[in-house]
């Protein structure tokens, strides 16, 4: 990817703030513009290295940009990607790193505008922790980013997402917004959703008897609770769906606990095992604790 | 606790192989033998430095112990710890380390000889590994261990049990073996049975899409099938119990989702937070991803 020049951010969190220190550090951009609601975390983040500087004037920001990287709730996208596509230049490639794709792409396609410069991309690196003060320059480093193009998206836009997401390090895969969000809800907002009912079935009292399997099982229910309720709420259809499969894959095993049959219990969990052993063969994931998500600020 | 005689462990894999460990990096014992059925393992653990010699002879092994710890697998403890009770001398204290507690505790007293010297315990320490190869002289370190005495224990014992498992590092709790294995099926054994239901309804084109959330709330679901077969069937009645309100707790989760009450959503994960951020703040737990449960080999 050539030298871009100004590329605007807009919430400036861990991933908008990880998306800066690695354009600033590898020197991918002329200028890194960080467009939020509160001044103090944009002083943060120029503090930071993460931004060169900040403003809380969307319309502004963007008026110059080459590319505009919507990071703020899913359900703020879609309205900041409209409002940025307005001001921006016509030749600016806009994209976004929300959990959830398909309301924020059917949004932003309702108007053709927006639906003209924008390519839906959802990285999938973040931590439970939120932030720019735990951004760090190698969040993207290895890991998957997902571009949802449609249709209607214009293809020069999707060669530009794709430069743009590979010099952050992702390795990138493309599919479209519902296939991503039916996907996403079986291994990322499940997970995140389960993480949330062990946590807070195991009364206080009891939780001097968990060890690791109940910290690591609910490592994730850590996260905020704002952006969590806005990624369940975009993707609920697909969520539900995870949810009657996993209802399923506990029912067998109930069955085989009150038949006390050695055999389906051990299938059960030999299926598990080896599905977990071809999780970790395959993806050679990164040993960090951070990850679970991304989540934007 | 004064320095012991002989100690035998019977059983070692990843947690008899780490008291052998600790108790002799600490010198706390003259001799240690461990008790296995294969003669290869035996050589590893005295390579190792776990044992000072291996037999598989548990009569011989216990003749002359002072403490013996069974550290097989929990379908196999109360056998184990029988056999090894009709000839350790009468004055032995005898041990075991199995996550569940009930069932072992109940056929032990069977037999009076048995129910003379045994107290049930339960370190809450262990890997998703197995193998002596895994052992590890802290893995006791600042862990809770479980003391499950009844009417029926000799007291004496009790305090020398209690002697014997706070020299390895651990901090008791003492409880009922019912109350234990309620407890544990709640923070031990649904995590598990969680983590392998996760793991095994993502299908495998799918993985590259799994990030942090699925690869922690998964972790435990690569530990040994048979291990895990044999404790959800010893403890499958409070288990059953555990799914239930596991069931329950997502039902409100999925009613909230299907009416889109985004109060409701938030409420329910900011009660999952707030736990979860108890259980960190309360615990203190290890940071080393070990530790989600003891399993004896």
């Amino acid at each position: 990817m050539e030298r871009l020049d100004t590329v605007a951010i807009v919430g400036v969190g861990l991933i908008g703030g990880s998306i800066g220190l690695s354009l600033r550090n590898r020197a991918l951009a002329s200028e890194v513009v960080g467009v939020g609601r509160d001044p103090t975390a944009l002083e943060s983040a120029i503090h930071l290295g993460a931004i060169d500087r900040g403003t809380t004037d969307l319309s502004a920001a963007v008026a110059n940009a080459e590319v505009v990287v919507v990071c703020t709730p899913v359900n703020r996208i879609a309205d900041d990607v409209r409002r940025a596509a307005e001001s921006a230049p016509s030749g600016a490639l806009l994209t976004d790193a929300g959990s959830s794709k398909r309301q924020i792409v059917l949004a932003v396609e309702r108007h053709p505008r927006s639906a003209a410069v924008f390519v839906g991309a959802h990285p999938l690196a973040g931590s439970e922790r939120r932030g720019v003060d735990h951004a760090r320059a190698d969040l993207f480093d290895g890991r998957v980013c997902v571009l949802t193009p449609t249709s209607r998206t214009n293809r020069e836009r999707v060669c530009r997402a794709r430069a743009f997401w590979t010099a952050l390090g992702c390795r990138l895969i493309e599919m479209s917004p519902a296939e991503h969000d039916e996907i996403v809800a079986y291994t990322s907002h499940l997970p995140h959703a389960l993480a949330a009912a062990l946590a807070a079935i195991v009364p206080c009292e009891w939780l001097s008897l968990a060890a690791g399997a109940y910290r690591d099982g609910t490592r994730v229910a850590a996260a905020d609770a704002a952006l969590w309720t806005a990624i369940f709420r975009e993707n609920r259809g697909p969520l539900l769906k995870a949810l009657g499969t996993l209802r399923d894959r506990l029912d067998v095993f109930k069955y085989a606990l009150m038949t006390d049959d050695e055999v389906a219990i051990r299938r059960w969990w030999d299926q598990a095992k080896e599905r977990r052993e071809r999780f970790d063969r395959e993806l050679d994931t990164p040993e960090s604790t951070d990850g679970p998500l991304p989540r934007s600020t």
